[in-house]
């Protein structure tokens, strides 16, 4: 294994304006309580047995594999959403998929279609979904915002020590 | 080493449609025979020694090290396809190069591209190529479409062992 | 931790033409001086008690978390350039922020950009900034070309033995 596979994992959201749109992601970033670290994105699985907890503080700069959706726009006005969502299996030996989905839209709207889409990889791969968890964040736009939903993947050791 | 560094290598490519962008991206993955990992992309080196091998089954939800080019279309009939060529030096002692390439057009053209791509890359670093290994494939789009083509790079005890 | 948390960083910077926008992009990486590695890019913290050092050579295909900005362009003639900066808090248990920023203009307008852009984030974490560091380059288009600014976050043991 190059690197390690994570055991935990949480699902956040958050939106914010900001100076430019990197700005505004770092803002979104931190609203979601995933500020202040290292994001390493990554295609959208949560490993076997891997645990849902509710989300923990993360050590400053430490490197997070992390899958996420994430929209800016700087039209004024502008409705924009992210969301996330994770559909388990029935048999736990096997993964959980990750999708993420973002548009100009509300926010029930995108969650549905995240929802949807998780349903449709499962149904791809013929397994039964046991549970099926989904976050959503819609922003207006005042002049340059960003919307951001993620389903961070960490590990136990540092769930338990923070 | 922040990252351990990969000792071994494998060229895989997939195409699929799906009931959305990502859908039709994560449905791709399966059919190369990477779906259910969490890809981690990154530029693209081989590094020196590191050895190609086939395929081979990656456990569910870990977190793989990838070069990868992907191209999504949504226009029906639309021929789109993806690349990957991986030149290795003459001396073992140097990396070797991977290059990615997609865009609309046959599989051959991409494929030529990309291998052509590798061979001024390695003529850059005044290296002597000793081998060139590519994969590609192309996909005609229905509704919505990906075609992808990776060099994954992993290790030798998780070959041995799976 | 699933990746650890690095020690040390420096800023690079570098552009170059090439035969295709990839090509470009790895002849810019190698004129920084980060060619022949494994990029994997990140969102974008200095640890805390993380250590500026001056550029490092890096083992050939090493897999390195790095921020970078890049741009590329087609149009001759045209004047791109990317930028980093790096802010770090006068209380060094808390983290510095890294900002990056490419566009079409000169280094000095898009350097200036991103010097403001981690002025911002600082502010908005109501941290006094001890430092600010920032790299820019600028490039004139021929054909194909890239402007790349980076930092590279690494650690202290490669620093010692390279």
């Amino acid at each position: 294994m190059i690197i390690k596979t994570p055991t935990h994992y949480f699902l956040v959201c958050g939106a914010s304006e900001g100076f430019t749109p990197l700005n505004a992601f770092d803002a979104a970033l931190l609203r979601a309580g995933i500020g202040d670290t290292n994001l390493v994105k990554m295609s959208s699985i949560v490993p076997p047995h891997c645990q849902l907890i509710a989300p923990v503080p993360l050590p400053g700069g430490s490197l997070v594999p992390t899958a996420y959706a994430s929209i800016t726009s700087d039209i004024p006005g502008e409705i924009i959403a992210s969301a996330v969502a994770v559909a388990l299996p029935e048999k736990p030996d096997y993964p959980g998929l990750i999708m993420e989905y973002s548009a100009r839209g509300p926010k029930a709207e995108i969650e549905e279609t995240v929802r949807q889409m998780a349903i449709e990889g499962m149904k791809l791969r013929g397994r039964v979904i046991k549970e099926l968890n989904s976050v959503a964040v819609e922003h207006r736009v005042k002049k340059v915002g960003v919307a951001l939903a993620a389903v961070v993947l960490w590990e136990k050791e540092e769930v338990e020590q923070d």
